[in-house]
């Protein structure tokens, strides 16, 4: 199971996230693209740090907003919507041509996520944006119970699609994440997580937040390195994966 | 000669240019980026239309300014241009990518192209971001009566140059334009740019503001869509110059 | 009853709307200040020329989102919006200062407008806005059946409502306005318009859509500036009202 | 002599500078405007910090450029300046006035702050928004061997002046800071400093560079809270100045 991590969501003078640190921990790289957080330094930075540490890149579009940092869900259009991917994977493409990296997939950020996965004409603009400016880019959703009705809709885009898991996030039992607002919506036990992910690598099984279990794909798990707390975590993960493999 | 035109100038509601009145007219299109004006959507538009009419795409960048439409002269590090100039190509290689088109020059816009033409370490980064994202990508400067000079700049970066002329345009002496706040500094009357035209195409000669004659060399030549007026202008050039061929 | 026009919408260098032939015409300028459009510059130049022409004005503050024109809703949080509609009318009282006018009234514009109309919270925030920047600025919403409903809701803020009518706009029973995307949404036959001027004057009702008469209360009356044929539309209307008083 | 400092400098989701633990050590807080710092909501919540402290509140306007921090020179007009002065001077008294609190003076930010003291054109447009807006706004200027002549200058627009001293920077003889490029830039021994504030103190002179001793008016001085050591430092120069008093 590999590990992706938002990344490079430093702007400006602005400094977030302690991607040095968590780099070379990671499997994957969500790297923003100037629409929420980011600007062309800092993807350059992040781009040439990634490919360093041979870390897969991928692009992190998000909603044209800075000051609410892509968490505020906005109502686009879906002529606008594919068309500001297009111009975010583009944008980073570019700055990893000049580096001699690629991108190889795309994960929308924040509330265009959550959107995508309520909205099937969201994900179908994001589907459409992929498969026009480039059909070897995989695109990372949220893995759910239904998995197979996006399977279909990516399939029709000839895209390819990446489930991702929250390891450290309470699930309801159709597979979506317990929204933060709800007590017990993140789990901060390190051993908890460690037994789901041997879940669901073992099974394939996660334990819903009702003590339920259903069936969770799980090709990239989700971490992040807002602190130095969270780099421990991650760091922790990282060595039990690596324990087990 | 190939006529050029800044176009895809129009931002969100804003719009601006005759951009479908204009494009069938000329030969190259430099397409904004999104810094000083335009947006993805925009962009998409036009390079679809472009496209369509077999015009010659090229990037537009300019500084990150739209409210100064990229009019403002700003103290940017080599760094932040260069990288600035990747990240604009670069989107706007993603949009031309989604409508099976592409870039194949690059125009700097209003004061990023005057600095370029001030300030070597500017020109050096324009280089620079060119060619590491796309050595076949050309780059459009001002022809002037020091292009041997640009030409070892450019060579350096294995970077091919365009020149560009005004042919509405007063000159100095050594080849720059005279300042629009001076006057005399824009040729209106059609009569004598078409003379103009004539004679550099016959010797790539151009007569200059006190009337002295020098060389400069005439690969493109820029031409304004701003209004019915200058369409009907460019008209005329356009008939011209078929007529002459 | 006034008219109220939304006015200020350039930005940069891309104009919009018939300013200077709209403001002589019509007693209160709604004045975007620049989330939505406009600029430091056009909101000085605006202000100005409502002042001339002794037109009361109104702070028009949209949701941070220029590229969208204020048009799409955002989910902000209720202190985001009190914070951003504080910050607007702020900006705005300053231009006005600086030219010795003053704001009179707050309109929210586009999807913030809307968004107020449908969601409680919104107003609050709104009201809340206004009660802490100056209690003698009025907020002008849309007059609908539930007036007595926003009556109460700003008497709790102590600011006093202007209730907007727009005659050109077909509306249901329950006195909203019918979407745009709906056949008959827009009224554009002048004769039709000035009778339902003269219902509201003389009998405070308003045909809706299906042909009921409702009760609406009618403070100001929302034209627009868009271009030269809304501006001849704008004209009849003021001469009809003249004539009329 | 009164301690400033630059506060407010966060922006959306990313932090800047130990604004909390600074603000009960100064006397006066330059607060960022939104043009190359800060939102809506960070000017609340500083504004209501430094009430709650009793710190005198200054504007802290800045060029329209957050990716740049407005730490770039961009090549404004005086209309230009003018008119962004006073839309941040009246976004930032909108937000006072909210709170119960009120703008006390301008301090314009980084490369404004620079080009003002280089190019007297901008100090006009900054001294004609003041005088505009509110008469008893005093300015904050850079203190020098010249300031009579902005007294002057000043003067005209019935301005009044704070001179600003910064007791950590190396000065030249005309009482200009040396470039923080130039080694020996920025004192960093507490003991040097203190001596440095004694003959402000005392006698009205600065030592500079090369060792001379300049007369240099001394109303306030700039300190800086960017992280915890600084935050020290200004709290040893707090207690000092206290003892001393």
């Amino acid at each position: 199971m590999k590990l992706n991590c938002d990344l490079g969501e430093s702007f400006g003078s602005w400094s977030m996230g302690e991607d040095e640190a968590i780099i070379p921990l990671i499997d994957m790289a969500n790297i923003a693209c100037g629409f929420h957080a980011s600007d062309p330094l800092v993807m350059q930075k992040t781009v040439e740090f990634a490919k360093k540490h041979s870390v897969m890149i991928g692009a992190h579009p998000g909603y044209p907003d800075l000051v609410g940092f892509g968490r505020r869900s906005m109502k686009c259009s879906s002529e606008e919507i594919e068309a500001f991917v297009v111009y975010q994977v583009g944008a980073l493409s570019g700055v990893c041509k000049a580096s001699g990296a690629k991108v190889e997939y795309v994960k929308p950020h924040g509330a265009l996520y959550n959107d995508m996965m309520k909205d099937e004409n969201i994900m179908r603009a994001i589907l459409g944006a992929i498969s026009k400016i480039d059909k070897n880019l995989k695109l990372m959703i949220l893995s759910t119970t239904k998995n197979s009705y996006y399977e279909k809709l990516a399939y029709e885009f000839r895209v390819e699609l990446i489930y991702e898991v929250f390891a450290d996030r309470a699930y309801t039992n159709d597979g979506f994440l317990v929204p933060r607002t709800q007590s017990g919506a993140v789990i901060h036990d390190l051993d908890t997580v460690l037994k789901r992910i041997d879940l669901l690598k073992s099974e394939g099984m996660l334990v819903t937040i009702d003590g339920s279990k259903i069936e969770l794909k799980a090709d990239s798990m989700c971490v992040h390195g807002d602190n130095a707390e969270a780099v421990k975590f991650v760091k922790a993960l990282r060595d039990y994966i690596v324990a087990g493999d």
